[in-house]
């Protein structure tokens, strides 16, 4: 865990989270990000969007990730679920596959996996089904890297395994002293402000983050999450890239980094 | 299409098609059959089972192949859908994956491909659908076996592709002189007694089945479907294997055969 | 069918479409319309959703209809399926009786019910689902009115039976001299222009609508669909009612007008 | 909680479970329940299947309840999800009315609900969800029996409501000292001989079941539930109906009862 200046950092967004045949509003992020969350079928996303989006990115060269969540469609995934890690593992295997092979297609490849909504924040601080999970990826053997939140308990135990990780942190939050993000209901939580995003974007680049209680908490950022769903999503990620690169960052998807 | 003896069958038979907990009885025929079909989660199978039917593959020694099918659980498949050649390989593209990646979790391999239901029968018959499929499988580029009714267009159009056909028979359904099935409906349509299915073994065998009418239709069958919610299906199949072996015919999974 | 003048009509909308946790942007539809058909599961629309189209309903005077549709999430119920009508008239039931219960707790009652998409399509000009479907109501006994287009063989067939049935005409469709709709494709078949809706509606009113041969075909409709995803639907609806109520004519929810 | 000799005691079981085409294996223990729950499409059970159960249940004079449960096909609704009372409380809503609408149309009637696997078992010991569950029957007002364990919080909390509630029993599980059921893993939790589940039937018509611990805990049971997919149900139920009348005591569906 280092606050060293970075080189390089990806900007990423959950995308295709339609169904049916709704359209998606996100279409215009994929000239601005670096790496694509691409939903899979269990919360969202069917087939038809899932090959939309990979071409997408194949035509905007934005990297391709598998965005697995609960089998959950009327709830978005966002609720969790009592689930044994081992059945977790093969709905993420079940996901994962499906994307490959529609990227497959058109001459692409999945890149990166970042759970989606509940799954993400459980697969977090859950020891036992981080280790499954990462298990289930050394035997995959497929080269990928795996997106989880900067600090987590899964962040960290990646660390004793083969596998590639990176850490995520969120531009438009507040965070707490203690890693964690401050709840939605607080005041401060949600940063919609452009001038606040910029702020914290600087702040993300050195590392140090300030948290709503004035404290400082260093991070190692690989990964910058934008949320497509946000009201004016485009301007603040276009706040965010251009200021990465005014300070001489790189922007590069997760692929070239970790 | 030629009459000539042949040296390895395969015997092929539907599997994993329930859902969420429920026990499947086809456990016994993995000791039998060569090839196994196995439902991707459209139209029957969820991730467990289809891990499960995996093992059951490997421990048996059975080739893995995808079974895809309609998204329609609630008609299993079998009811026809106006859906969009694109559309349909794009479904045929997810189910496959998934399973690839969870079949890739057991160090095992997806090695043929054999549509379920409304849709092996609409694709067998269908030009555009076959080709739309060819051609999807030619830019995928992974070495399958695409598994179609003998003599049914798909099966002939197949032969311009790239790609590797197999051609399948039923040993439990009579044909009718034009190579099509005999309706259910239609007395002697279904063969269910043990020594008729010998018999019509040893028919695919020379190459050459009686048809209801008492013509010849001649084939050259490279796989035998066995149907694991017949009565007494457990019965039928060994039957169909004993009579192969006898013949000094070798039983062999698709892949070695074709 | 008489081309006798109006004196009273109904304009519905399509609503509650989305599903999971998505945003329907059709809630100002609801101080236009007199009756909204309430997407009920199958093709769109989860409880949560269901329940919230309901109270806005209630909020705004909207009368409630059911709008059950195939169970085809991924296609959004547009893709025909073979279903027997035994089976369609339980899905019927199924979704109708769904919201009926959601509708309950909230003090209202499903007064119409109008079939979605391939659905609609299919049973207008199938008369053997149209009795099944008519049948059901018979037995359902439960006072509904049922929507299907104004001349289709539903339509004519619904007079045999003890049901009471609402002939649909499209303000934004160009008919053909036949009574269908021109293909989507053809040049003139959808009319978006605010100045040919008022015309449009006009003619409905007259009970006299200009082909886009120039033939006159004779309409006498009980209530005039708006489509919601239509650009501008907000402004076409408005433009439909402020043109009907000009003349003079009464907007009614249907159940009060059959 | 009295321990008075019961008069009528009723015997219900879980139906109709399959989905899509797979045949239920439960048609023989419609000769001998009471009541059946009958599964309404969310954890099992399509239109068609609740229709041939409404059927069995007509023809057999059995008694008609919902079975409504969480919306995870794959975990057959055995899964805990982190779903808001009010959610549920629509959830239930739905399919409650979806077999009201079938079992409508066959002129029956559904006379009452028990919630299924983990939402049983949430709810059973949940006190804000209870409340939510039980004015949503209040609001609703159609005439129901609510079947919940006896001795739980939802059982308490009933009778503070103008709700009808019955208090059910199981047969063939152990109880502890608390009232609770022994865990599934322990010597003796599940009772599967035919004697045993006699004596156990004479204890809850007499009120007083020993526990695993030697202790009495004492009960009121309104139905006694038996699980289809034990191993001899068939007959373990007939054992369980023959002590009932060997007793004197009535075999009643709950509507009956309550």
């Amino acid at each position: 865990m280092s606050s060293k200046k970075i080189k390089a950092i990806d900007v990423n967004c959950d995308t295709g989270e339609s169904y049916g045949y709704e359209k998606d509003d996100d279409e215009g992020l994929f000239s601005i990000i670096t790496s694509a969350n691409v939903a899979c079928g269990f919360h969202a996303g069917d087939p038809l969007r899932m090959d939309k989006t990979v071409r997408l990115c194949k035509d905007n060269g934005v990297q391709i990730g598998a965005h697995p969540g609960y089998p959950d469609p009327m709830g978005f995934g966002r609720r969790d679920m009592e689930i044994t890690p081992e059945e977790i593992g093969l709905y993420l295997l079940y996901q994962w596959g499906a994307l490959e092979q529609i990227a497959r297609a058109s001459g692409m490849v999945v890149k990166h996996i970042k759970l989606h909504g509940a799954l993400y924040n459980k697969a977090a601080r859950d020891e036992l089904l981080s280790r499954e999970i990462f298990r289930l990826l050394e035997r995959i053997d497929i080269d990928v890297v795996l997106v989880c939140p900067f600090g987590s308990t899964m962040y960290d135990l990646a660390m004793e395994y083969e596998i590639r990780v990176a850490g995520e942190v969120y531009a438009d939050r507040a965070y707490l002293r203690d890693g964690s993000l401050a709840p939605r209901g607080t005041t401060g939580a949600v940063i919609a402000d452009p001038d606040k995003i910029a702020e914290r974007t600087l702040e993300i680049i050195r590392g140090e983050i300030k948290t709503l209680e004035g404290f400082i908490y260093k991070v190692k950022a690989d990964t910058i999450c934008i949320h497509s769903d946000t009201k004016g999503a485009f301007g603040l990620a276009e706040k965010i890239t251009k200021t990465i690169l005014e300070q001489g960052i790189s922007l590069l998807p997760l692929d070239k980094i970790i």
